[in-house]
C-alpha cells in the first residue's frame, strides 16, 4: 500500500510499504477515506523537530472503513463508517470517565496517540472504545459533510475541548489566540456553548472572514499589549475565557494579558515552551486547563450528532485538498498558509 | 492605642501608637474584639522574609464593632458586629461579579489585602461591600461560635475556595495537602461539597484527629512518592481533586501526584517558589485554579450560615488563645506547632 514518509524537513514522500496486519486483540484495521494535515504536522516539516529522517508521517486524523477486526472488537465490525481519532482511550479508566479520554490513564503518554495515517490502510490500537461509529457509507454524505466529519478526527473537538477547559458557559466573553484551524473550531465551541461575544486575533483577512461566519463578534489583528488593549476596548473589560490554540508562550502570554481577574484560560496548543509560571495566575485567581482532547467522548456526546444536523460546519477549515501522492504541496502549502488546513482524498 | 509590632524575626512586640482615623470616604474604623495570627505571618516571624524591622503586624483576621465610618459608606453603622475580612473587593467589577472578590479588578495586588489587625482599632479601607455583618453582638454568642465567626475572615473562605477552584462536587475523592487551619478548613469545605472520600496529608496526631473529627475519611503520613502510592491504595485509583494549602513547590508536586489524569487542582498555599511548570499539567489534562479567596463572596452566599446554622465548626482550629499583650507567645507557640492556630483575645 502506500504511505506517506517524513523524508527530511520540508520533503514529504509517497512510498510503497507493507499493509499493516492485526497485531493484538483490540487492533482494527481500517481502509482510510479521508486524512489530513495537522498543524502540529508542520513542527517537523519546518524545523525537522528532532524527527528521524526518512520515517513515517505524523498523520493522526483520518476518516475510513473497518477492513478487518481484533478479537477482542465488539464495537464495529468490517464495513463500518468510522472517525478515527488521534486518541485511544480505554473508556473504563477514572480519566475516561471523568471525560479525559485524550489522556487516558491506562494509556500513558504517546501509547495513547496515533500517527502514520497519511496512508491507505492504518492499524488501529486499543480500538474497542475510541473509535466512533458514524451512520450510513461516505457515498451517503456530501463532500462538506465528509469535511465536517473529518475535524472529528482531532481539530473540532480540541477546539471544543479548549472551550470546555476554560468552562465557557452561556454570556461569556470569550477570546480565542489563533485563527489555524483548532482556533476556527474553538470560535466555533465558544458559540456552541453560549458565549454573548467572541474576539478572534486574527491579522490574516480569510481566517477573520471564516471565524465571522462561524460567530466571531470581533476579530483583532494587533498583538501584545496594543492587542490586549484593543479587545479590552471591545469587550468593555476583561474577558472570560481565554481560548489559547497556537501552543507558544507568546499566545499564553496574550490569552492571560485578555483576562479579568479571576478568568479562565483554556489551552489546547500543544506547549512548544518548557515552563510557565503558576505564580502570575495565582496573584489574578486565573484557572488554566488544557491538555489532549476529549475526541471520543465529545464525539459521542454532542459533536457528531451537531455536524449530522448541520448545526455547525467546521468543515469549512479544509480550504484545499490533495490526492496522497501531493504530500509535499499539502504539507507546503498549508506550511505558507496557502490554505487553512489541508485534507487528503485517499480514497472514495 | 496597643498595637503589635514586628520587630524583627522571632520578636514581636506590643507598643502604644496613635488610634487610625477615617482617611477616605469609604473607610471604616473598627474596634477589634477577636484578632489571630495566620500561617502567612509566620513567614517573617521564622524567616525575616524581607519584612522591615520594627514595623506594623501582618495580622488581616478579625472580628470587632464598627467605630466610625466615612461619608460613603451605606452599610454599616456604628455599633455594628462585622467580620473584618483580609480582602477589599468592591463588588462591582468583572472579577467581583465573577466571584472573585479576594483579587479586585479596581484594587489589584497589595491594595486589596488588610494587615495591621493585631490592634485595639484598625483602619479597613474600601469597606463599602468588603465587610460582612453579623446578626447581634458578640455577647450574644458562645466562645465556640466566636471562634467560627473569626475564621470566616480567612482561613475558612481560604479553604472554601481551594474546594471551589478545584470544583469538587458530590461523589468526589478529594485529597488535602497541609493541616495548618487552612487545610483543617479545605476538609471542611470538601465535605460540604459533598466529596465521598477525603484524605488528609498529615504527621500529626491532634491535626489528623481534628479533621477525622471534621469528615476527613482518612489520613496518610507518608509523603514524596510513598505518601502517592498511599493515597491511591485508599482510593483504588487517582484522586479527582487536590487541594494544595501549603505554598511549596513539594506540596504543588504532591497535589499533583494524587490526581488521576482529568483531575483538578486547587492551590490557596500563597507560592513560595518561582515557577511551576505548565507542560506537566497539559500531559496530564490537570486543571490549576487558585489565588486569593473571594471572603466577602463566600460568607455571604454560604459560610456564615452555614457557621450561624451550626453546620460547620471551623472555629475547632483556634487551639489556644491569647492576650494581645502576649501576641510573642501566640506566634512562637504556633511557629512550634504547639497549636495548630493562635486567637488573640482583644477586646470584650
Amino acid at each position: 500500500m502506500k504511505s506517506a514518509i517524513f523524508q527530511k524537513a520540508g520533503l514529504m514522500t509517497v512510498e510503497e510499504v507493507a499493509k499493516p496486519t492485526l497485531q493484538a486483540p483490540d487492533d482494527v484495521i481500517i481502509k482510510v477515506v479521508r486524512a489530513c494535515v495537522c498543524g502540529s504536522d508542520l513542527w517537523a516539516y519546518a524545523h525537522g523537530d528532532n524527527k528521524e529522517e526518512h520515517s513515517m508521517n505524523d498523520g493522526h486524523e483520518a476518516l475510513g472503513i473497518v477492513d478487518a477486526v481484533g478479537d477482542g472488537i465488539t464495537t464495529v465490525q468490517p464495513g463500518d463508517f468510522v472517525i478515527v481519532p488521534f486518541t485511544h482511550g480505554c473508556g473504563e479508566c477514572d480519566a475516561c470517565r471523568a471525560g479525559f479520554d485524550g489522556t487516558c490513564d491506562r494509556h500513558p503518554g504517546f501509547t495513547n496517540w496515533s500517527h502514520g495515517f497519511q496512508s491507505e490502510y492504518i492499524r488501529f490500537h486499543y480500538a474497542n472504545w475510541a473509535l466512533v461509529k458514524v451512520p450510513g457509507q461516505p457515498s451517503d454524505y456530501s463532500e462538506g459533510m465528509i469535511k465536517s466529519l473529518l475535524t472529528l478526527a482531532d481539530v473540532m473537538p480540541t477546539g471544543y475541548h479548549a472551550a470546555r477547559c476554560a468552562g465557557v458557559k452561556r454570556g461569556d466573553k470569550v477570546v480565542v489566540i489563533g485563527d489555524g484551524a483548532v482556533g476556527q473550531c474553538a470560535v466555533i465551541a465558544a458559540k456552541m456553548l453560549g458565549a454573548s461575544q467572541i474576539v478572534l486575533m486574527s491579522r490574516h483577512e480569510d481566517r477573520q472572514q471564516m471565524a465571522l461566519a462561524s460567530g466571531a463578534t470581533a476579530v483583532v489583528a494587533e498583538r501584545g499589549e496594543e492587542g490586549i488593549a484593543k479587545v479590552r476596548e471591545i469587550l468593555g473589560g476583561g474577558a472570560d475565557a481565554a481560548l489559547e490554540c497556537v501552543g507558544t508562550e507568546a499566545a499564553v502570554d496574550q490569552a492571560l494579558g485578555v483576562l479579568h481577574n479571576g478568568g479562565r484560560l483554556g489551552f489546547v496548543g500543544v506547549p512548544h515552551y518548557n515552563n510557565h509560571p503558576l505564580g502570575s495566575t495565582f496573584a489574578q485567581n486565573i484557572s488554566v486547563a488544557g491538555g489532549s482532547a476529549s475526541v471520543t467522548t465529545y464525539d459521542k456526546q454532542v459533536l457528531l450528532k451537531a455536524v449530522l444536523d448541520g448545526d455547525i460546519n467546521p468543515g469549512r477549515v479544509f480550504t484545499a485538498d490533495y490526492k496522497l501522492e501531493e504530500i509535499n504541496q499539502a504539507y507546503q502549502d498549508m506550511q505558507e498558509r496557502k490554505t487553512i488546513k489541508s485534507m487528503l482524498i485517499v480514497s472514495d
